[in-house]
């Protein structure tokens, strides 16, 4: 069975999260992880552009077969919201620029994957990841790429399910 | 003097609309304009990327030198906020990417400029810019269309300024 390598991804307009893992079979292992960050003292535009930038060599360097994403928090502030939207859109359209397959997880829905309940805070996220994919037991690992990882670990458990409702869809099964 | 061609762009996810301008002395003619309509049964990813490569197309076809974006109206409802500013996102970044200036200006101030008062409606909007660009009184024209040559012809009022305060910054002055 051929590997398949998935890129999850934690949008954030200073800090988005990226992480790759790799499946084959029933195992999973860790390939890398980072963030990318903005500077804050470039205008919008140009953040926009450097966290397209650096998403799209991420994609080019590790060649994802499928992308994972956090759906975006909706703030009760409609300026935070308006920016990590414009955030997201990036994210989105970096793989699916590339044609790489792009999945959408809630918040909650990564949690239980990772955690096994809904409302885990940041640290027992980054503590399972670590578990999950134990290489990294060691390094340094800061939140927003463990939130990464975490996605792509979810997306792992999904995409089976994926590929049969795509199969069913399509009148294959 | 050497004529500086401005994009004009009015975000939305579902419509994008865009104009080319020329500014060349005092004088400001039409060179194009149009729509790029993201097909709403693709995933929101795939609408991302169409509306990114239409908008890329069309600055690589016009090489216009600066670009000038309408400010999104923070909506009320989150979710709708959260399109626009997914959609916004990718407008901003398309021009940025390829090495063009963005600047950004309220709805409010665009219609000052176009209309003289900052309360004008879609109608006379459109009013206007067919009576300031008038190679275009025959032709039709959609709002979205209007509305971003509407943007750029404001951003033709308010360049001069801008290039000011940068020469400025730069202790050029």
């Amino acid at each position: 069975m051929e590997p398949v390598r998935i890129l999850g991804l934690d949008p954030g307009l200073r800090h988005t999260g990226w992480g790759i893992i790799e499946i084959k079979g029933n195992c999973l292992s860790h390939v890398a992880h980072g963030v990318v960050d903005t500077p804050s003292d470039l205008e919008l535009a140009q953040r926009l552009t450097h966290l397209y930038k650096g998403l799209s060599e991420i994609i080019s360097a590790y060649t994802p077969d499928e992308a994972a994403v956090e759906e975006t928090f909706v703030n009760k502030n409609p300026t935070s919201t308006l920016k990590l939207g414009m955030a997201r859109g990036v994210v989105l359209l970096a793989p699916s620029a590339l044609r790489v397959s792009v999945f959408e997880y809630s918040a909650n829905k990564v949690k239980k994957s990772v955690v096994g309940v809904g409302h885990a805070d940041k640290e027992q996220v980054l503590m399972m990841v670590k578990m999950l994919l134990p290489v990294l037991n060691s390094t340094i690992m800061r939140a927003d790429a463990a939130d990464a990882l975490a996605v792509a670990i979810c997306h792992s458990h999904h995409r089976q399910i994926h590929s049969l409702t795509r199969a069913l869809k399509a009148g294959q099964l």
